[in-house]
């Protein structure tokens, strides 16, 4: 074995977990010490947390402005200082992000927005499996539409030439309302040509859906779905305004729903994401923690016991989403077994808010927080020990992005 | 000086904060080392928090049954414990509710349980600020009625002989929907007779304000009013279900309200607890975590920023509860500042989460963690620094803790 994770609580049983090739050979009662050991006593060994929506690139913006309506949120501020940011400040920004999701248990994330090369840069070097797409919008402008294509194939030829087997390219439509038909319809031949990933918004905010049937006389998954994206391969990020019948939709197609709450709540898009509605129908619902300048957050854990408590709340069932399907959100509905990729997240138990031991599970759910997590590995390579992280150096990287804001 | 802080923000701007007597004596630019000396620099010197409402005694019951509904949660699973709690397993749990509040920058918390003596104890070890109330219930039994106040009188005499400074009795009647009218007027006559705070649940779910009306012909504020129980002394914990002439009669008393947002939805009341109409209408809302059976937290950063998303959702515009607001409520609306007792929560701002620095009090709030405070101060003594609680032992508590429930 290349690692050996020794003593942790894996599934509800003290195991070891021997790690060969980046992937998970063998998980017993006791493996003798190979290679590097990790000494997982006291802990919880998780598979590694999975954002299925973000932009790391806006990390630097986390802070700048908050508490405001959304338009004017985005007109007076997000946008003017998006105009502003270069390759070098996403970069730092992506950093930064990919810096906080290892300290707080993720391992893979699913990316949307623009300077891509940049992030692809800082994934790299935080050794974190990244998911990225360039975010296009054209707003019904055909030359602003074959520049996007073009931009949008251009990294993804970049990502192939990388082949680094952690990074991932997709293709980003921004929406189904700031992208034409059109837009979508050349999306999906090169999400074919290339088979990619698609990562795109989906019913965030009424307006939006208003404005598209207004528009289309089509709501957003309908016109997905006759564009022909929605399928295995598709991230819908917020889905908070869809019908029954979108839902019943999207569990059909097999796309995955991106649910984003505090996000969602704190730009006030008012509703809450019929997330029960989806379960029932067997949709695959992950959890995305959005961009950090509307969350501010990247911490799954936390996010995860929001997406927990308001479910319960809304629908006036406190059975709804129960502590194991909350973390399943955050896991990818993925188990720790033989054969699977080596990405955990290793949480320790030895803290006075995890006490006592009735329930592993509802504990890390409900009182967890993402700095409970000690140890990260991905594909095999381990990311951070004992709190510390060894790929990146987080001083660094911290102090950049207060220098950058001052 | 006894203590000296060097070189933390305070109020935006870093300065140095001299101790002594307890009490803030003075804050400046620079003062010299003298006393013990605490390192703030990179971090933010917070006024402690103040855990409103709480439980402490029930800590050993996190995770030992969640997500089911609220009548079978009671009947088959915390009532039949609870049943079984002596006062060395009450002290336990209120040795590791402590432990909790400190690690995550509370140092004043007001609870209300059974077995009190042993609260008593814990808090007392732990050098926290505990304002403690006996619980009482009489469900219209006269015989229990008077056991109950004969408890309170006596807990309230203990806590006196005792003399602890940063240990206050309070009386609890539990609720006017679970206390007879007669009940209600004997603790006000006692809270007179000793000048006690008034610690008391109201309007926590619909069914109980029904119940109340259907029995009474009165709403609970309007009850408690009656029976001159409502006052600038007075912890109205939850008030969800208030009209807008409820919370006018809140204002004009003077009394506190303890809003509990994550307990409120994990147990599924139903409903949005309006807040911000008591903040317009000059309420003073604070900040309660419940207990850990229903949770399952004692952090009060995360109840925070729950606290300052649901409102914006519910109400559909992302500017109400501002960051400002929402510390506030935690930090109990007090300022740090000279002549203040020296209770303070030491937030250390390197972490990625927290950088880079366009807005410390968005970043604590919207991103902070409860394992972000590095140092508690309470009366001048030192609970924590440097993550290491100094008045009690963590590792042993935690160990007792799992043993229990093992």
């Amino acid at each position: 074995m290349e690692l050996t994770i020794k003593g942790g609580h894996v599934d509800g049983k003290i195991k070891d977990i021997g790690i060969e090739d980046g992937r998970i050979a063998q998980i017993g009662g006791k493996i003798g010490k190979q290679g590097r050991v990790i000494d997982a006593k006291d802990c919880a060994v998780l598979h590694g947390f999975e954002n299925a929506h973000t932009h790391t690139g806006m990390s630097l913006l986390r802070g700048y402005a908050d508490d405001m309506q959304l338009g004017e949120w985005l007109q007076t501020k997000i946008w003017p200082m998006e105009a502003k940011l270069k390759d070098k400040d996403i970069e730092l920004a992506a950093e930064l992000s990919a810096l906080e999701m290892i300290k707080s248990g993720t391992t893979k994330f699913h990316d949307m927005y623009f300077h891509m090369d940049s992030v692809l840069k800082a994934t790299q070097k935080a050794g974190i499996r990244g998911v990225l797409a360039y975010g296009m919008v054209d707003l019904d402008n055909a030359e602003k539409r074959e520049k996007e294509l073009k931009e949008e194939e251009r990294f993804v030829k970049h990502v192939e030439k990388i082949g680094d087997e952690k990074i991932k390219a997709a293709v980003g439509p921004h929406g189904p309302h700031t992208c034409s038909g059109e837009l979508l319809e050349k999306t999906k031949a090169l999400a074919e040509k290339y088979g990619l990933e698609v990562h795109t918004h989906a019913a965030e905010t009424r307006d939006e859906v208003y404005g598209l049937e207004k528009k289309t006389g089509k709501r957003p998954i309908q016109l997905l779905k006759e564009k022909g994206l929605l399928g295995p391969k598709t991230i819908l990020a917020h889905c908070v305004w869809v019908t029954k019948e979108e839902i019943r939709t999207i569990a059909a197609s097999g796309a995955r729903v991106a649910h984003c709450p505090a996000s969602n709540m704190k730009l006030a898009s008012g509703g809450i994401a019929p997330v029960t509605e989806m379960l029932e129908a067997g949709v695959k619902v992950l959890l995305g923690t959005d961009g950090a300048a509307s969350n501010n957050s990247l911490d799954l854990i936390a996010e995860m016991k929001i997406a927990a408590l308001i479910h319960k709340n809304a629908r006036w069932d406190a059975r709804l989403l129960p502590a194991k399907q909350a973390l399943d959100m955050i896991t990818g509905w993925t188990k720790v077994e033989v054969g699977a990729e080596a990405d955990l997240a290793i949480v320790d138990l030895k803290k006075p808010h995890l006490a006592p031991r009735h329930n592993i599970e509802s504990n890390i759910v409900y009182s967890g927080k993402g700095s409970d997590v000690r140890t990260v590995i991905c594909g095999g390579q381990v990311l951070m020990d004992r709190y510390k992280a060894e790929a990146v150096e987080e001083e660094k990287i911290i102090e950049k992005a207060n220098d950058w804001a001052a």
